[in-house]
C-alpha cells in the first residue's frame, strides 16, 4: 500500500483556488496520485481532496502542515491532512445484532478497509466472544433508565481514553445524549433502515410488508443532536417482492444494512468525506 | 404470440385451492403454462394467476367464464379471466412533460407491452403532433381553478366512450376528484418521484439535491382517494452524488419514472397485479 | 422457523401435472404455503417446488415418501423431498483467501441461512483459528503434485465421513479430480469471477482493468468435469470505473464472489434449485 | 445551460501538471467549474478534464485555443476543446430495430443529451416516417453482397457532407469497412448485447437461455478496425431468470442496450470520454 497524504478542503469558491493549492504541492515537488474538486453551485462553496504520495515530499506530514498554513489563510480554507500510515482509530458500539459489527471486524481483519478498532463498547454481553477472539476489548456497559447519564459518561470517557477519532454505532439501538452528539459532532457514524416511502413508529418492516413496498434500504449518516436528520454518506436498497415476508425483509435489510455501513466507513477512513451545513460531499 | 387467457384469483387461504383449481382446468384439458401462488401468511389469504394456451381448451372464454363459476363460488374466489388476443383499452393523461408519455407511446409502438391506447388527454397542446403522428385522437381539456368541475366530467365520459379498462397518469399533475378515483377504484395508475427520506411541500428535487441524498426513486400506484398512498405496484431508484445538481438529478428522476410506470404497465397489461386491502400482489 | 417439507420434482410437460400433485397433497390435508412452477418450452420439461407445513400432514417425511411413489411413477417424476428439520450438511473447502469462508461462516453462525457445516477443508493452515473458533472441525490437507491423487482420497473420504450433502468451492483454488466430480454432480458448488468481456489467461483483474471494463462480476455453478462450464445458479456484477485500480477490482472482486456465493448456497439449502441439463432453475 | 467551454487533456504524468494548466486558468481569471484527474499507475498516463464558464474569459475559444498552445506544448499534452454553444454533429446509423434510434430521437428532442442529429442512414426504409416526423434527413441506402464497397463510399460521403464529428451505429448490423472504421478512429461508437459468459456464434439469446444466465448486458464501445473490441465506454447488465424465455431476453435486451448506448452517446456529447490505447477514461 503506498504511503500517501491525503489534503481534504473546502472554502469559498473563486477563481484560482486549485492553482493555488496546486502550485503549493508543486513548489514542493509533491506527485498528486488522486484530485477531485466539487463546486455547490448553490452555496458557491468549492471542495476538493488531495491524495500526494509522502515520498514525493521532502518532508512530513507535521512540516505539510506548518507550510500550508499561509496558503489555507489565503484561501480562507477549512482544511484537514491525514497520513495513510496512521489509520483512523474507531471506537464501535453494538447492542445484539451482530450483523454490522462481523462485518466491520471481517473488514479490519483482512484491512479491506484500512482502519483501526481501538474497542468495541456494548449494552448487552452476547459478543464478547467473538470480539475478543479478535484481541479486542469489549467493554459492557449497560443502559437502562436508570442509569443512562452515568453510562454515556462512561462511554465518553472511553471515547476519551481510546482516543477514538470516529465512532461507529453499529446497531446500537440507543438514543445518544445531546451533548455527546454534539461534542463528536461530524465524527459520529450511524446506520438505519430506510424505505420508499417512510414508515414511523414502532416495526416499520412490518409496515413495509403491510405496504407493500418494493425495495427497502439503509442510510447511513453523520449522527447530530436531531435523531436520524444528520448529513447522509451513503445509501442503497435491495430489491423485494409480495413473496419477501417480514422475517426476510429483516434479514434482507441487515444485508444492506452492513454493506452500506462499510462502504460510509470506507469513505471515512480514506478521508473521503468532506461535511457542509447538513449534506456531505463524498469524493469516492 | 401464444393465445392464451389469464385467469387471476383470490380468497381466503385453505387446504386444496390449487388443487381444486388446476383440477378444474386439467377437466378441460387446459395447458397451464404460467402457474403462480402466494399466501399471505398476515392476511391468511391466497392469491393465484394461470396462464391457459387458449388452443387447449374446447371452449372459448365465455365459455371458460360459465363454466368456472361453481368453481369459484365454491372456494369464494374473487377472480377475472382475460384473454391475450383482446390487449387492455388505456387512455392516458398528460400534462406537458413528454418523458411518461413518450415511454408509453413507444411501448405501444414496437407492442413490446402488449396494450392499446385508445386515446390520450392532456390540459396542455404541446403533445399533440407527437400523439397524432402515431394516429391517436388526443383530446385537449383544460383545467382551471372555474372549471374543474367541468374539465372531469369531460373526462369522465371520454374514459367512457373510449371503455378505458386502465388509465395512465403519465404525469398528469392535476389531482384527480375524489368520485373519479372512486369510480376506477383499482384501474388508475399514477407514478411519482420518491426519496429517501421523502420531501414534503414544494421543489422536492431541490430539497433532496440540499440534503445530499445518494438515490433518487420512482413509485408507480394504484389511484385512490387518498392522495398518493394507493396500493404500490412497482418502484426504483438511480444513484446520485453531489455531483448530480438539481437540473441532473430532475433528468435522471425522469429516467427512473418513466422505467417504474412502463414496468408498471406492463404488469397490469399481462394481468400479473392483484390488490389486496393497500398492498399489491405482483406475480412479475 | 416453520416445519415443512419441501417436494422438488421435474418431468416432461403435459396436462395435469399441477391437478395430480396438488390433488395429492390436498387428500392428506397438506397445507400449501409456497408453490412454483416452471416449464421450459423449448425441452417442453416442467418443473415444481412445494413448501408444505409439515404439521397440517398426518404422517412424517418417511410416509410422505412412502406414499408419493405411486403418484411419481404416474407422472414419471424425478423428484426428491427434504425436511426443514433437517438443515443440508454442508463441507467447505477453501484455501488462503478468507472473504467466502467468512461470509458462510457468517450465515451459518447467525443461521442466516438454515445449513450445518459439517467441517472445512484446506490445504492452508491460515483459517484454523477462525474455524475452531466457531468450534468447528478444520482439516489440513496439502496438495502438491506429488501427492494430488492421495490427498483427493482423503478428501472424499472426509466427504463421505461427515455425508457431506452439499460441498461448497468458497474460493478453494484447485482443480477437482473427474472422478470426484462425477461422483458428486449437482452436490459442489463453486464461486469464480466473470468479466464482460470474459478474459482467458492468468491475471484477469489485470486484464480487466487494462481493458477498462466497466463492470466485474462473480458467477456461481455446479461443478461438473468440464472445468467452470456448469449449470449456473447465481450471477451477479459490481460497477468499477477507470479510478478502480487493479488491487480494487480485487477487492470488489471479493465482494461480489461472497454475495453471490452466498445466495447460490441460499438457494440450495432451501431446495430451490433444480438442475436440467446444463441449466438451473432457481425458485428464487 | 450554462455556456462552458470543456478542455480535454492528456501526457505522461509527471509533477506539476495540475498546477500548470490551473495557473494557465486562473491567469485568465476562468471559472472552473468543474474539474476532474486520473492517473493510470500502469501506464503513468494522467488525463484532465475541466471545465471553464465561458463568460469568466476575457476571450472566445478560439483565442483560448491559440494561448493554451505553449503550455500544451511545454507539458507535451494531446488535447482538444470544446464549445457548449456548438452540440456535437452526429449521423446516425440504423438497421430495422427500433429502439436504439427512437432512444436516441427522444434524447435529442428533447435535448436530454445536448447533441445535434446531421442525418439518419439505414439499408431499410422502415424508419424513414418516424425520422422524418422529426424534420430530419433520412437517407436509404442498401447494402447487398454486390455493393458494399459503392454503399459504404455514399455513407463516408454522406459522413462528409453533414460533417459528422460522431458516428452512432445503433443496431446498424452491418460490418464497416475497415478504412472507414481507421478514418473514424474514436469517433464511431456501437452497441451490443454482452453476457456472462460470452457466446460465441450465431442466436446469442438463445444460447445464453440454453446456458441458463442470471444476467444479461450491453456494451457500447469505440469501433476499431477489430470486431467489437474496441475501447469500451459503458456497460450494464439487467437481471432475468430461468422465465425469461428467448423473446423476453430479447426484449430486455433492448431496454439494456438502449440505455447503455444513451449513457455513452452523453459520455461522448458531453466531452467526459478520453481514449488510450484499447481503454477509456469516463469522466462520468
Amino acid at each position: 500500500m503506498a504511503h500517501t497524504f491525503t489534503l481534504l478542503a473546502s472554502c469559498s469558491d473563486r477563481v484560482g483556488i486549485v492553482a493555488h493549492v496546486s502550485d503549493f504541492i508543486a513548489q514542493h515537488n509533491g506527485w498528486i496520485t488522486e484530485a477531485s474538486y466539487h463546486t455547490d453551485p448553490l452555496s458557491r462553496w468549492f471542495f476538493m481532496r488531495h491524495v500526494i504520495a509522502a515520498e514525493s515530499l521532502p518532508f512530513g506530514i507535521d512540516e505539510f502542515r506548518r507550510r500550508f498554513v499561509p496558503c489555507a489563510e489565503e484561501l480562507n480554507l477549512q482544511w484537514s491532512i491525514s497520513d495513510s500510515a496512521t489509520p483512523k482509530r474507531v471506537v464501535v458500539l453494538v447492542s445484539k445484532e451482530e450483523h454490522c459489527l462481523a462485518e466491520l471486524l471481517y473488514r479490519w481483519r483482512t484491512q479491506d478497509i484500512r482502519f483501526d478498532i481501538a474497542a468495541v463498547i456494548s449494552n448487552h454481553e452476547v459478543m464478547r466472544d467473538y470480539v475478543e477472539f479478535h484481541g479486542l476489548p469489549y467493554h459492557y456497559i449497560p443502559v437502562g433508565k436508570d442509569n443512562r447519564g452515568q453510562a454515556f459518561r462512561e462511554i465518553e470517557e472511553l471515547f476519551e481514553r481510546y482516543q477514538a477519532e470516529t465512532v461507529v454505532l453499529a446497531r446500537y439501538m440507543q438514543i445518544l445524549p445531546e451533548n455527546l452528539c454534539l461534542r463528536y459532532q461530524g465524527r459520529i457514524i450511524n446506520i438505519h433502515h430506510s424505505f420508499l416511502p417512510s414508515f414511523a413508529g414502532a416495526k416499520p418492516y412490518h409496515q413495509a410488508y403491510e405496504r407493500g413496498v418494493k425495495l427497502i434500504g439503509a442510510t447511513s449518516h453523520y449522527v447530530t443532536q436531531e435523531l436520524d436528520t444528520g448529513p447522509i454518506i451513503e445509501q442503497d436498497v435491495i430489491r423485494v417482492n409480495h413473496d419477501t415476508l417480514v422475517d426476510d425483509m429483516v434479514r434482507l435489510g441487515k444485508d444492506v444494512e452492513k454493506i452500506v455501513l462499510a462502504r460510509a466507513l470506507r469513505y471515512v477512513a480514506e478521508d473521503r468525506v468532506l461535511i457542509h451545513g447538513n449534506k456531505t460531499v463524498v469524493f469516492s
